[in-house]
């Protein structure tokens, strides 16, 4: 798919540009916090959630202006989540994307405090005139956004996993714990564009049924990689679950059935783009690309 | 002052209703992070900037429903602060409002994740369709809360604060700091009831003069109170500036002059207030309580 990869590629650049003008550099000691935010948020990554936005924005013709700021704004919450959960009383990582974590590189407090820009600075970028022309959109992606992320969202599942340490989770809540901790944010992405972009409810359905497949397929790739990827390639500690004693998708199934069933999402979820017909080509080469990642 | 008094108890008990229904209760193990949300919400206080949004909303003859929620949202994202603040790496504090801190009462990742919930959920609660019925007001309200907490607001106040004691700060310094830190959020609430009750321009501005010129005085005798206060009586612990080491208002000033200072910008806040005439009176006497206050 070099075609596709071509794709990826210009998107996160299009990211980071959007990410390097959005998050100001500053004056004064306070700087620290805005140069830990850029360190964090400018340290490469596939860029995954702002290419679902705007590949899904690009269904229903929304101006790459709408687009790139929602993207940015959503990596801003990506980013704010890794870099607080790498904290030393969460994950404790000292790595992330080959660099240290933010933490390591400045302080725990700083790290709390470029957390929080992160996150406020999202909504900030959402919320502004230039992201939508109606004040109706707007609120709706600040909205869906905070449901997303919240406690019963991404925090709530950052949650269940410090504790899943003390519980032996089955297939079910690990489920449900992925859905929380990293399948709310990639279903919004794909719902910000449809927002953007005023999709009907059948289309909105079928976008959300490809989200929560696409996520689910994910996690069970990145648990795989986890187990079987090398720490230099993968830029991370690798194996960290496997350590841990947490129960994976890969360890409650096993290697071979876990890869199965990301094979099967993964079809499911380019079958829901069938309304979209050739449009949904990005959408789809996207999955393939997902199941066949090496890092 | 016994109507007044009642007038904020009045607007306390409401808003401790308001985040009691909008902070859920939850199922799973994941509800560890809302008990947490509600512990640190539901634990007393003045309500200052909850009363700020209601009492400047009524100037307009804004719907309690309206300006309750944003007020609940204002006070979710005062103790998101204060959460993590306290934290170890940060203020290190044991004792809030007479109770353990939340990282004290539960543990450091669940208080990172109840503060990360708090700021999240507020920006659900302004965003959400019951606040106001036009978008256009909802967006702005989150725009300019964001723009209020984030980097170059009270998280840059907060970072501010945390590398002072390496600076030795003058009062213009201390100012910019106070200006970050709190003052940004106590502007917004009044911001936020004139935003719900579309103030004119003129009206707008008198209202941020007040918030103001409010903020500086709150921060001033929260100094002289840090100095002279009871540690049982506030609830937390006292002489902590001075024991860091750090510069205040009083210690740069000395008491009189603080004093002197604080009671010169209460006037002042008051007479901003000439415009609303008698509409204006709850927020002169909140003005008057704040300079009078002893904790």
């Amino acid at each position: 798919m070099p075609f596709f990869e071509d794709e990826l590629a210009d998107i996160a650049r299009l990211t980071d540009a959007a990410l390097s003008r959005l998050i100001p550099g500053g004056e004064g000691p306070e700087a620290q916090v805005l140069d830990a935010m850029r360190y964090s948020s400018l340290a490469g990554g596939k860029r995954l959630r702002p290419f679902l936005v705007i590949a899904t924005a690009d269904l229903f013709n929304v101006s790459r202006t709408s687009s790139e700021r929602v993207a940015a704004a959503i990596e801003m919450v990506h980013t704010y989540s890794l870099v607080h959960d790498d904290l030393p009383s969460m994950d404790d990582d000292d790595l992330r994307r080959g660099r240290p974590t933010c933490h390591m590189k400045y302080d725990e407090a700083t790290a709390i405090l470029a957390g929080d820009g992160l996150l406020t600075l999202a909504f900030e970028v959402i919320a502004g005139a230039e992201t939508h022309g109606l004040g109706e959109i707007r609120a709706e992606l600040a909205l869906e956004l905070a449901r997303a992320i919240g406690a019963q969202g991404m925090v709530g599942g950052q949650m269940l996993d410090l504790l899943a340490a003390e519980h032996a989770l089955d297939v079910p809540e690990i489920t449900r714990l992925q859905r929380m901790k990293t399948g709310a944010l990639i279903s919004f992405s794909c719902q910000a564009g449809a927002i953007l972009g005023k999709a009907g409810e059948h289309q909105r359905h079928m976008l959300a049924a490809y989200a929560h497949d696409l996520g689910l397929a994910f996690q069970i790739v990145d648990d795989l990689l986890d187990l079987e990827g090398d720490a230099e390639e993968m830029g991370k500690r690798t194996g960290k679950d496997d350590q841990a004693g947490k129960a994976t998708f890969v360890s409650l199934l096993g290697a071979e059935r876990a890869r199965e069933q990301a094979n099967i999402l993964t079809a499911q979820a380019i079958k829901h783009l069938e309304v979209f017909a050739e449009k949904g080509k990005l959408l789809s080469d996207l999955a393939e690309f997902v199941i066949k990642r090496r890092k």
